[in-house]
């Protein structure tokens, strides 16, 4: 569950809701591809903009339609009673597992943050994944309070938000978080521009917004680097730099929506507004960088 | 609408839901003060941690409890959609105004802020000021950006987060964004600390916490410092300097709610979970910090 590529795909939403069908495709994609897992309603899935009964819904569809694939779900949420429904949710439908983030407005202290946390576990059937994204949460996690967390019951993973660029520096981080933590809890990297180097640095897992969209693509670069080609690994994801660019640049949500519009997965428009969508020569140079991923993702 | 003091009210609150007859006893202090207009639901209302219904019913006990004082609220949220849904509700319950912060969870750029803005002051009937919070949205205005959504139709006021601690650099700034914006929109100044500096420097509002809860003091301070009596008006701003620090170090709110509890206006606890009371030896600082507020207040 907490290995491997987890693939965290789209939900195609719009000012008239959720486009269901084109959901199940993407899954589809996912299972026919044989991802390890699948990330639902990641910040990728746009759960922050839905309300409980369309997570439920978009939920719902992805593990009726994960053909056996564990998929796990963010239960993020500002209120912990909703983090408490939503994980009750999740939990009903199937759901493998959670992943939670302190998402904020008022700004969180490390014991509101920790409570959280306690409060969630202690209530969960099903194993959890802390969610570490401080570009949407505004929270940022020392590595002492992820020892802290860590240490409860039902965690499993940690979601860490990118790893030092230099492979060295990677692997100092890397150990760093491991040593406080229990053996029995993963560390999965996310922020796709650092995937391999997280891995080869020996993260376990890959949380992926990339793959939610060409899993087979990055299900090789995963299982490159995990089976220890490092320099193949790398010669992948250097091919892909153009798209990393634009992820740094755009953010990759806007990016991978726009991919996923000019592939004919999806239609267009599909992010909620205000979110808008990449427009005029920016989607002409993602349409080119397209050319080769597709490629790519066809010779997998 | 746009000029004096501004009070923002407290909505206490916790796990069992709103404590409605706590939140229009302060209303009513409010009122018997006689402050120039109230802004439910901000912030420190806690408007993100509640559902439309809640806001609504919230509202309206605002509007309905106002005695012809203007009510302004908030109508933030996450998505478009729900920001348009949230201003139908305000105009249909009699609110005076609404205040439009843009929160984020991906973040958002200029653009999709502007189009946002324009969105939704063409679907208004009723005044809109523009909340400009980065501590809660994440979101930074530039002076420019504030200048194009001020000649937007419906715009009259522009709450700004603060200003230079000095007396000359807080008229600099002031002064640079009042040439920019039409001169049918005032300027409000939040951040308690600095009201008076604000205040003294040309802003024409104070949008205040803590005048929600002591709005005598607060509402003799403001009208000191719109008077032209700035000696005067800072030397009560500086007996408040503790309640200052305490603003500072832990959040307004937090410190807001506390004060409000141990002076009985409402009972604890009275905030949403994960957010958590201020506790220990914080509190009794607190509450010696209140004897000497509360003996203002009460000499107002």
């Amino acid at each position: 569950m907490f290995h491997g590529l987890s693939a965290f795909p789209l939900t195609p939403m719009n000012e008239s809701g959720v486009n269901e069908k084109e959901f199940v495709n993407l899954i589809q994609r996912l299972v026919t591809a044989g991802v390890n897992s699948i990330g639902a309603l990641g910040s990728t899935g746009n759960y922050a903009y839905l309300s409980r009964a369309e997570r439920l819904r978009v939920l719902q569809l992805a593990v009726d339609s994960a053909d056996g694939i564990p998929v796990m779900t963010s239960i993020s949420a500002l209120r912990t009673m909703d983090v408490l429904h939503l994980a009750e949710d999740a939990q009903r439908t199937g759901a493998g597992a959670v992943l939670l983030a302190p998402v904020s407005y008022q700004t969180l202290t490390n014991e509101e943050v920790y409570s959280l946390y306690e409060q969630v576990s202690s209530s969960l059937s099903i194993p959890l994944c802390i969610y570490d994204n401080p570009a949407t949460t505004h929270f940022h996690f020392s590595d002492e309070l992820h020892e802290q967390i860590a240490k409860l019951p039902s965690v499993r993973s940690i979601k860490i938000p990118g790893v030092p660029s230099d492979p060295e520096a990677a692997i100092v981080r890397v150990n760093r978080l491991r040593k406080l933590i229990p053996s029995t809890v993963t560390i999965g990297v996310s922020g796709d521009p650092f995937a391999v180097t997280g891995l080869n640095a020996g993260c376990e897992a890959w949380y992926s917004v990339l793959g939610g969209l060409f899993p087979k693509t990055c299900l090789k670069m995963a299982q490159l680097a995990l089976d220890g080609s490092k320099d193949e690994a790398n010669q992948l994801s250097a091919r892909l730099e153009p798209i990393w660019a634009l992820f740094r640049q755009y953010g990759s949500l806007r990016v991978v929506s726009a991919a996923a519009e000019i592939n004919g997965f999806i239609s267009g428009p599909s992010l909620p507004l205000p979110l808008q969508p990449l427009n005029g020569l920016v989607r002409d140079q993602l349409k080119s960088i397209l050319i080769e991923i597709t490629s790519i993702e066809s010779s997998c």
